[in-house]
This record gives structure tokens, C-alpha cells and sequence, in this order.
């Protein structure tokens, strides 16, 4: 397995895939720098009459609803169609969905049109895409959506088959699953959610190896969430306070090599 | 008083008000972090149709002109309307205002349609709230604006009855008032107006405070720009750059702690 | 020409000129501080009904078209003619020209309606502008665009008089030129390259010292791009990984003083 991670991190720092971003305008600027970071290359427009173009160049088209407005969701619609025809790995990141009606429909226009490769959320994100009753705090996970394990290994596996996409849940350990496999991830620390946007950046990590790994993209979005569990840990180690955690954070993403991957991962197969 | 303020102050970590933005395109990353870093938890969506739900299940909202145009501007008026029928406090950031007349026409019809618990400028953005001429210089005051700290204290009182609010005029020495009670605070240091967003921060940490502390507006003001200030004055002493001072800033808000705040807060209660 | 350096330098400190930016939604906040740090005032509103009144009290005006929409352009094109009418310069960075059809015509409509004082971009972006087969890969320049010194040298100049504007050409070496000098900058280091923003905030600085020096445009640019390269060969010593490289070259453009620029500058004239 050690020699699988090596090949799908290593195809990263060499294929370099330009991740096309449509993400909010909070932590747009984390995005971009933790795409150049892990190797790969970040593009962000959102003009309507530019997505085909764009699309057609990128390895991969992240699309997140932090902020989003009509607009936008016109952009993103028209983006991931022409992906999927393009077979461009799409990966939607539904921040706060829960929360709003509006931010409801605009997931449900996304996911009639548009096909994901990985959709990955906090267990509130998730709980309300499986249909489960959700209590959205926000944009953060209500400590009363809190599940089991086990329970949050089958949530998932049945929505990656009911939505042919890879599933990711963010929390404590993370969770990722397609329709056959399911892997625990129990690198982190609980300074990742001290600061705005490592959600996000996750999402972009996602998009530069499934973008550079695209028939692998169950094991590929193991490595991303678990590089970025594997920065955080040593960036909390070597850090006090928030400013310069998040300054680490993005140093130990731009550092990461693959025997610090593979010494330190505590990925579990189930 | 002290005591006092150490119930203001643990109430922030302990509620974590959910503060809901509008701000700008600039420093919202850093309004995000900041929010965290004092307990507090952000939201910044600015799609009209979910301010309701947005600003139901918010302690706070923080409304901030500084890349104002209209589409934001109408769905913070519908935001701003919404928080009032429901006593979430809102807090206003009228950056710039006085330099355009687009932006003085929305300050009026902010001002006309929501009633403000808080609202914050530097000397010239308050000068012309309160009617006299104003020089604004793009975003930062203008030295020809510079007053006594009595004009201050005097304008600041005048214009919290005007207006019903607490009247927040940052600057050397910072002034906070409402009708009754003039504070005065003497933290800060000179490197807070060598970053971008210092500002913005501030009524951050205002919504946070002011959300956690409904029922105490005027003290919870004195806190936010206190804590600032203390910040500010930590982060200049371990730092010599614009780029590290602005990490320690955020590395200060988030190791603040009440005994810190005592030992060095220099608030005079006029 | 050390002298020379010296007066246009300490003019930026002296005058703090105003610079409005007209930029994407990725980078606007380094942007913002850099302009700080280098000594200067940001602006950076973009409502059509206020680029009047910014754009008079502004000593620069800076478009960057790296997240353009159609609404920005708007605001852009008014922002664009009255300063022509007003002399007040304005810089242009054509972020990823060439990567799609609107993206060309939103550059063809700004160059049509504006004069510009100084043109920026990787030899991709520039090719594109010359009118050359340009192969730009999203927002980064194609190694397939890759040209000798002397080619660069002389597209930069031939540009340079068709479109009354200095042209800058950012790569290893930089190349500077109106229609009858040419500058070659040596400095600078490829961590530059290896952050978001770096672009983006030269464009910024080009705003600065322009803003403070009309008169001089094509020495004004020289120094603005061996500043930025002079504090990514600092900041590249002091540090690691990306995050602490970033900050680090927001600490040197703030402390970066005329003798340090004088000592490290490796300018030439061709």
C-alpha cells in the first residue's frame, strides 16, 4: 500500500494538474496556495462565459457553496456539465448546506445536473445529503449530529453508491468511502479547526490528486485528507497561536514528502 | 469592574456567538480568523435569499461597506431589517464613507432602515456621520480630521443618542461611547495601521462580543477594541515586518486571556 | 543612477500615494498589504457609480483581470477613461490572456478605451499581446512560450511603442521597456513562483512608485520589480516552506530600505 501512496503522490509533483476552483471568497486566496503547495496548479474564474475554455484545461474543477449567490451557481451548473463530458473529476465541497433553502436548491440543482468524483462535508454536510435529519450550526458541524463510527462508515458508503461518488466526512477521524471500500483517517489535530478554511483546502487537495490520479479516486482522496491531517499535526507541534498555525499549516503542506506521508499515516482499511 | 470584565470576556469563549458578515472582499479571510480566534464562530453568505435563515440563527451581525455595491448592499439592508425583529444586534462599518456619493447614499438608507447596536469609524468615517465636514482619504482618516480627545468624547456622545448606539471612534487613543458613558482606551500600538483589515477586525471582535453580551453593549465594545489594542502591542514587540506582525496579531487574539486583557488594559472611564 | 534609485524610492515613502485596485478576489488582500508595506495607500472599491470619485483622489489606478466578470469590467473601463482624462497613470495586469475568448475581448475592449502607463505580464500573457502564437496555461506563463533575452527585449520594446506603455515582462530575468530603454532585473528568486499572489501584488507596486513618480514610468517599473525580487531573495534565505515565505516577503517589502536595494539591485541596462 506504502508503494501505491508513493506512486499517487508522486504523480502529483509531476503531472502538476491545474485545479479549476469555484469556491467562496472567504478562503479563496488558502485555496490557492495549498494547490501550489501539494504540487499541483490552481485557476479560479467564475465568468459564465469563460467555464468551457477553462474546464477544457484543467485535470480537475472544484466546486464549493461557502458563499454562494446566483451568480455563481449559474457558472458552477455550466462548469461541471461540460466536465463531465469532458470526464474532468468534479469535487463538490456543499459548505453550510442545511442551513439555508437557498444553499438546499442550489445542491440539489447541482447534484441533478452534475456528476461527482468526491463530495466531501463535515457529518452535519453529509447527514443532510444522505437525507438524515440535520442540524447545521452554520457552516461547522453541530455536536448533535455526532454518529458512531460504524454508523458513519455505512452513512457513507450508502450515499458514495447512491451518488457513484466518492464520500468523504470530515471530523475527528475522517471517513472516506466509495460504493466498495471504506477508509478511517486518523491523522489530524483539533487546531485544524482553530482557523477559517481547512475544510476548503482540503477540497483543493482533493481536486490536485484526484486530478492527477483520476482512475484512483477513492485512494487518491484518502492521501488528500490525510496529508492534511499529517500537516496539521506537525504544524501544531511547532506552533502557539492561531496566525502562525495557519502559517505552518501551509508550510508542512508545502514540505510534505512521502516518507513523512507514509511514516507518519494512520490510515485504517475496514 | 475588572470582574466585570472578565464575565464579558469568558462569555465569548463559553456562548461562541455565531456572528454573521457582510463585509468585504479584502479582509474577509481575516475577519474570518479573527472571529475564531476570540471563541466566536463566522458566517459570511450574502445571497439575499437566505439572510433570513442566515440571521435567525445569529448572535450578531456585522455589516461593513467597504467594497460595497448593490447587490450587497440590498441584501444587507434585508439582513439588517430581519436582525432587528429578532434582537440580533447589528453593527455597522461604515468604511470609507464620505469619499463617494454611492456610499453615502447607503449609509443613509443603512442608517434609515436598521436600527444599529453598535457602530465604528475612525475620525473622519464619524465626523460625517455626525454632520460636520469630513476629508476621508479613501479608507484611512485624514490628519485634517484629527480632534481633541474632549471634541471626541463630546461628538461620540452626541451621535450615540442621535442614533441609539454605541459610537466607536478608533485612533491613537480609541474612544467609546453611548449616551451616558464616555470610555477612553489608551492600548493599541502604531503597527496596527501598517496592515490591511485592523479595522474590519475590530468589528469582528465587536460582533463577537456584543453578540455574546447583548444586554451590555457599551462594555463589550470597550472589550473588542480593547482586545485589539492588547493584541496589537504583543504582536509589535515580537515582531519586525508587516507580514509577522500581522501573523502575531492573530496569534495574540487567540492566546488572549482575561489576566493578560487586566494586567494591561488602560481604559479610562470618563 | 544609484541617486536616481534613491529619489524615486523615498518619494513613495513621502507622498504615500493612493493606489485604486481593481483586482481578483484571490489575492486583493496581499495586494492591499504590500501596498501598505512599500509605503503607499490601497483603495479598492469596484461599484460603477464610485469610480469617479475614487479615481480622483487616487494616484494610480491598478486593473488586474485575473477573476474579471462582466460587472467588474464595466466598472473597469469607467475607472479607466477618467483617469486618462484625469493623467492619473494606470497599470495592467492581464492575468491569463490567452486562456479564453472573454478573457481576450474584456483585454481587447480595455486597450481600445484606455491608455495605460504600464502593461505587466509573464511572457505568455505578453506574447498574447504582441499579437505572437501564445500558449498560456491557465494563469501561469507555458515553458513552450520561452524566449532568449534579446527576443524578450525586443518584443518588449516594439510592444512598448504600439501601445504608448511601458511593458513589463516578469520571468527568471525580468524585462523592462518603452519604446527606447530597455532594463534586464537579475534579481529576484523561484520561491516567487511558488506562492499565489506574487504577480499580482508587483502589479501593485508598479502602482506605488508610478503613482509617486509620473514623470519617471519606465524607472518607476524597474524599481518596483527589483523590489519585489530583492525582498523574494531575502525572504527565500530566512525560510522553509511556503506559508513562512509568504509572510516573509510582506516582513522585507516593509523593510526594505534604499541602501539594501542599492546594495542588491542587479539592474541592466541594454
Amino acid at each position: 500500500m506504502k508503494e501505491k501512496y508513493s506512486q499517487l503522490f508522486s504523480n502529483v509533483k509531476e503531472i502538476q494538474p491545474l485545479v479549476h476552483h469555484m469556491t467562496n471568497y472567504v478562503t479563496v486566496n488558502d485555496c490557492a496556495n495549498i494547490t501550489i503547495a501539494i504540487g499541483a496548479s490552481p485557476i479560479m474564474a467564475d465568468e459564465i462565459a469563460e467555464m468551457e475554455e477553462f474546464v477544457n484545461i484543467s485535470q480537475a474543477l472544484v466546486l464549493n457553496i461557502g458563499t454562494i449567490n446566483e451568480r455563481v451557481l449559474k457558472s458552477m451548473l455550466v462548469a461541471g456539465k461540460i466536465a463531465n463530458k469532458k470526464n474532468v473529476p468534479v469535487i463538490l465541497d456543499p459548505v453550510g448546506v442545511g442551513a439555508s433553502q437557498f444553499r438546499n436548491q442550489a445542491l440539489e440543482r447541482l447534484l441533478d445536473c452534475v456528476q461527482f468524483s468526491c463530495i466531501k462535508g463535515n457529518v452535519s454536510e453529509i447527514r443532510f445529503l444522505a437525507g438524515l435529519s440535520s442540524k447545521t450550526r452554520g457552516v461547522d458541524a453541530d455536536i448533535r449530529d455526532e454518529m458512531t463510527s460504524e454508523d458513519l462508515a455505512n452513512m457513507a458508503k450508502k450515499l458514495a453508491e447512491k451518488l457513484e461518488s466518492v464520500i468523504v466526512i470530515t471530523g475527528v477521524v475522517d471517513t472516506v468511502a466509495d460504493c466498495e471500500n471504506v477508509y478511517l483517517i486518523k491523522n489530524g489535530h483539533e487546531k485544524l479547526s482553530s482557523i477559517s478554511g481547512t475544510g476548503c483546502m482540503s477540497a483543493s487537495l482533493l481536486g490536485a490528486f484526484i486530478g492527477a490520479n483520476p482512475s484512483e479516486r477513492v485512494l487518491s482522496s484518502v492521501l488528500a485528507i490525510t496529508s492534511m491531517g499529517i500537516a496539521g499535526e506537525i504544524a501544531s507541534e511547532k506552533t502557539r497561536g492561531n496566525g502562525s498555525f495557519k502559517v505552518a499549516l501551509h508550510d508542512e503542506i508545502s514540505c510534505l514528502d512521502i516518507q513523512t506521508f507514509n511514516d507518519r499515516e494512520r490510515i485504517i482499511s475496514l
